[in-house]
């Protein structure tokens, strides 16, 4: 029987006896952590023998005959930026391998545009108001950076297909403010979405106000299936060319949940011109970043290949907590009528939307029994959620049995939530 | 016979000698390049037995106990922490650790504070002004950097015991607009100059008009002596603190040339108050940089003496070479009286003061016979040296016999700069 359907007395008693299994659960002292999309240590495991790849006897050139252990290569090796590139779906010569993470790519992406502009436009930091779209649901993280630089964050709603595009082509191409766009087009965090064919098409078709307007294409989960077969998004710099468009996106990618979260390695993606505007700030930063960490992932991947097998190991690993999210919710939730989520097809997120108004109180009692979610909000700019229902479930991490806990407590708590609501209405 | 002291007959006869050696030179079709200080592949091949400390069977968890290969310790494990701090002398906890390049850890800190100021101050982009104090000759790649955020310089001469520290007092105590100044405090890049302790204690006596006045300690030759018992600077986080100033000095340092210049690891050392506004800032452009890297360099140095012990190693290598070029400038140039220089105690190089007027064309009858070298001007801000007399001589990367004959070849290009020079006169 649906929640809805209940009347006070029914909806007074499912509540009490919800409560009676929250308190059971709150005295079992649980600790648990599913705040954030961690890989296991089971998953780190498989990349150990990349440590076995590069030792003291170990010729360290590159593939044009470069010794990797010194100065210079600022754009990487080759070897890795064919890797990255072939992750990224571009070219080597438009790809620069940056350090161990990709948000910092992202994050001095924007420092540079906020302090120098964008190919000779004026410098974010002059300008009164600069703006950024921010599909929603999104990564908390992205929201972050732009909220540092006080720049404004307007909220696009996601849809089946993605961003609502009629939204994004209405404020990029008449608001010459709006200098950029976050996206994970590809199993989008969290809501586990991947761009439509015709979404891709319009983001390499807008007509930008801003000539300084970039699509911050974050591909994160690019090769971070969950099915055999999965559904890719179109390659967006293959369609930004061909509407001689090119300059518009810059793609990040990393091998963050590839190897290891933190010393891995990531890569900016653009045009050449993009690229070369970024070098010619970023050879005054750095004389160029960790080549040998480079090698070792080449010697350990070969190509992208190796990449594609690899990932089918973490697939494994992970395939069985992303079942045990959906079959709770199946099981428990979806009879209620009490919130909806979409069985993602792979990244690293399921994204659980309760009726409004209950998220906060849905992630306070977990907490109060001891598993941590991300906080509620936080999928949103400046972590306002305006109807309070999104919540973000990162699986990744724990174990499957205790994973089986802390979604059998989610379940309960979202139930007891939601009960509390409505009795108050 | 000093050149100064030539009649023009003899001048000319001298000159038309070099000429001859000089064209000989040429001829021999040589490819040297000595341009940048860069460790040889035997200083490099030390560090090969890093890459066996780590291996797919190793224990990947700090002292904490912290899987280091996953996300997080933005600040660094402690035992990197403890590693770069007894380098760098402060304390574990006023170190953050930072990637592969402590020259990015340095541009990060001017684009921090151009973006969001120092610890409250109006951001530097806000300001119509904003000066930097460069002792010359200097390190290029510093300059490059306040150059880039439109940062105006202003040289400082050096002196035997460090920066004019008259003229560095009247400038920060009296004028707001001097919001940093950039040091190489022990064998100073180029002049091999260590900072006398008075030098030290006045600059951590400095009392600037700004509040948002930082002096730059880029510490990087530290720990890189020549000689057996050297000659430390005094430590100018303890002065500070004497003088209750520790928030005034920012202190950069890296393994860039202990172990890999590619893949090392850097830090920042400062006060506990100016850390956590850096961390606070940079927790939002990454979750960490890479333990797995810093755990190596812990593992494979054990403590500060480890590193002494290494550093010794790169000695023997460096300090033939340093010999090498020594002595040709006393062999060849002091009789001549034509050009100065002071025989460093460590660090990566000679700086050589020709006559004014003649170090571009010495640089460029260097290269055009086959010797790459800095370019003449780079050692001082928008690479104008006024008095065109300043080059850096790095030769730390050839081998020793290839260095001979660039020595010999640098010390006939500045005979025949010079006679050409008083020849015009």
């Amino acid at each position: 029987m649906k929640l809805s359907e209940m009347n006070k007395d029914e909806l007074t008693s499912f509540k009490n006896s919800v409560q009676d299994e929250y308190d059971a659960f709150k005295s079992l002292g649980l600790k648990l952590n599913m705040a954030r999309g961690k890989p296991s240590s089971e998953q780190l495991d498989l990349s150990m023998p990349m440590l076995d790849v590069l030792s003291s006897t170990s010729e360290l050139n590159d593939l044009d005959g470069v010794d990797v252990r010194n100065y210079g290569g600022l754009e990487g090796i080759p070897e890795a930026r064919k890797l990255m590139g072939d992750i990224l779906g571009v070219k080597s010569s438009e790809i620069l391998v940056y350090g161990n993470a990709s948000l910092k790519a992202m994050y001095d992406t924007i420092a540079r545009s906020y302090c120098f502009g964008v190919l000779g436009s004026t410098p974010w930091c002059k300008l009164d108001k600069v703006k950024f779209l921010c599909p929603v649901p999104g990564y908390d993280r992205h929201f972050a950076i732009t909220e540092q630089f006080g720049i404004e964050m307007i909220n696009i709603p996601m849809t089946q297909d993605g961003p609502d595009m009629d939204m994004v082509e209405t404020f990029v191409n008449n608001d010459e403010s709006v200098k950029g766009i976050w996206c994970v087009p590809q199993y989008s965090n969290p809501s586990g979405i991947s761009y439509s064919d015709e979404t891709v098409k319009r983001f390499a078709n807008l007509s930008p106000k801003a000539e300084d307007f970039r699509i911050f294409w974050d591909n994160a989960y690019c090769i971070h299936h969950l099915v055999d077969e999965p559904k890719c998004i179109l390659n967006i710099m293959d369609e930004c060319k061909n509407n001689g468009k090119e300059d518009m996106v810059y793609i990040f990618g990393s091998t963050s949940k590839v190897t290891f979260s933190g010393a891995g390695i990531s890569a900016i993606g653009c045009s050449e011109k993009n690229l070369k505007e970024i070098t010619d700030k970023l050879t005054k930063a750095t004389i160029g970043y960790d080549k040998v960490n480079q090698l070792r992932h080449c010697k350990f991947f070969g190509d992208i290949d190796g990449v594609k097998q690899h990932m089918k190991k973490h697939a494994e690993i992970l395939k069985p907590k992303f079942d045990c999210v959906i079959s709770w919710l199946d099981k428990e939730i979806a009879p209620l009528g009490i919130g909806s989520w979409i069985e993602p097809q792979g990244g690293y997120f399921v994204s659980f939307d309760s009726q409004s108004g209950c998220a906060k109180r849905i992630v306070q009692l977990c907490k109060d029994a001891g598993v941590v979610l991300t906080g509620a909000g936080a999928t949103y700019p400046y972590g306002k959620d305006p109807q309070d229902s999104n919540i973000r479930i990162a699986p990744s991490y724990p174990p499957v049995e205790e994973l089986e806990k802390a979604m059998e407590l989610f379940c309960i708590c979202v139930k007891l939530a939601t009960a509390e609501k409505l009795l108050a209405e």
